[in-house]
């Protein structure tokens, strides 16, 4: 299992088909794209000079979106996941 | 329903025609140019070290005016929104 | 009316003519240039981390010298106003 | 009269000659080149979180050494002046 | 032996295998791409203005995910070895 | 006489032969060459939000390794001397 | 002797060689290649605010790892010395 550090968090990948023609890939627009993804694990929040941990406003099953081009991806376990800090989540969809 | 995160604001836009000739898009000018929209959600303000929200100073339902190159745009449900940061936003207009 | 948020002043333009030859513009000089408008609305300040407000050093009626490249231009009932953050105010005019 | 904003200082500028050739501007070396003024005008300093003003370091009518091309230059009343942020003052000419 | 100093942590680093063609190494595709490795040792933390050390987030033999592109790589006593911020560190492989 | 504000320090320069190859200036290396010179003058420190001053780390006389790009020259009573903040001083000469 | 200020550390450098074919410098690759060399003097640690002194964590004769493209070069006394900032040493060769 991956357990993520300090203010990062862990999301499932819902793969988008991107259109290419030819094999290039096209970009729908020029606009920054957000996508939606599951969370799965949450670091703790970072830890502040005073000892303080501040916490995420995300927690693990939340269904949020995102900015699709933040992030590490990293392939755990046969699955496709994302790596961001928490501060490039922009909405939890309810 | 889309729950914007933080400092984070969600707007729905209104869109603004975009003058073209053959296809291009004519820029009027190179001024930024903001725009209006309604503010639909919003964060909770950001959260200090010392465990203090800064409340946003906008609400929903206030009609905004914002930087019109900043946010990401996002569709959900057939509509389509602005997700940006609260400081992104210069005014209200009343 | 417009409301500006924060750190925010409107300032109402006096339109300065631009030398063009040939529909070229001639900048005058490579200094920047500052202008000289009125206040007609100022945000209440930046809020601090403690509950504070910052107040601004200006107000409204004020005549204002400012950066002619800062801000953003607005037009709002047929008039055009600029938008820009106190900090871009360099003198009041008295 | 102009009345500088925060950590603002106004300078009476002391035109200097710049040697051109045909037109051209020949810069003596490419060395930051400081420049010498008499202080018109000074803010009050800028405003801390809690309240305080920081004084500034200079006053009315000090002769001071000023980078060159720090500030932005404005005609007023007939005269020339620069207003620039007082870290750009180098040094008090005694 | 390395110790490392403040917020630095060593790792022994997991060779990867990069597929070239005639010598050009081909990059899989242009995300960053993660990489595992174990730790060897840690700093104390960053010494804070007050005297206090903000302990590091991982600890010896810890595995980690880290972003392939930080840190330094160093060869010491015949192994190889990458020496990064702890905050170059996304996660602990459980 | 010329007196240094906030955190700047005056160095009587010790002029140091550039070779010119046909009028070319030739860099010796690529890397940052420091110099020495003497302190003739020093800023009272910088002033921080609560009214302390931080008091600088070199004084009059001491002679100083500097950084032979930073700063500003200024031609003063025909000497020739450099204004530069005290944080580019990297060492004192005893 | 030089005494180095604030949180800077003089080293003293390990000349490596550099492979050159026809005098053209070969970087083995396009990694950050670490260096060791010898503390031969420190500062005094930063000056906060509150008039602490942060002390550095090396000290004088600690064998250390820097990058090697930190800091600047000095030539004193007839050898060749490194002034880096305490920051840029990553670990103690113990």
């Amino acid at each position: 299992m991956l357990k993520p550090l300090e203010d990062r968090v862990i999301i499932a990948v819902k793969d988008e088909e991107e259109q290419t023609v030819g094999g290039i890939v096209l970009a729908s627009n020029a606009k920054q794209k957000p996508q939606t993804g599951k969370v799965v694990a949450v670091g703790e929040g970072t830890l502040t000079n005073d000892g303080q941990r501040i916490p995420l406003s995300v927690k693990v099953d939340d269904e949020v979106l995102y900015d699709k081009y933040a992030g590490s991806e990293v392939d755990y376990a046969g699955a496709s996941y994302l790596v961001l800090h928490a501060k490039d989540i922009m909405a939890i969809v309810e």
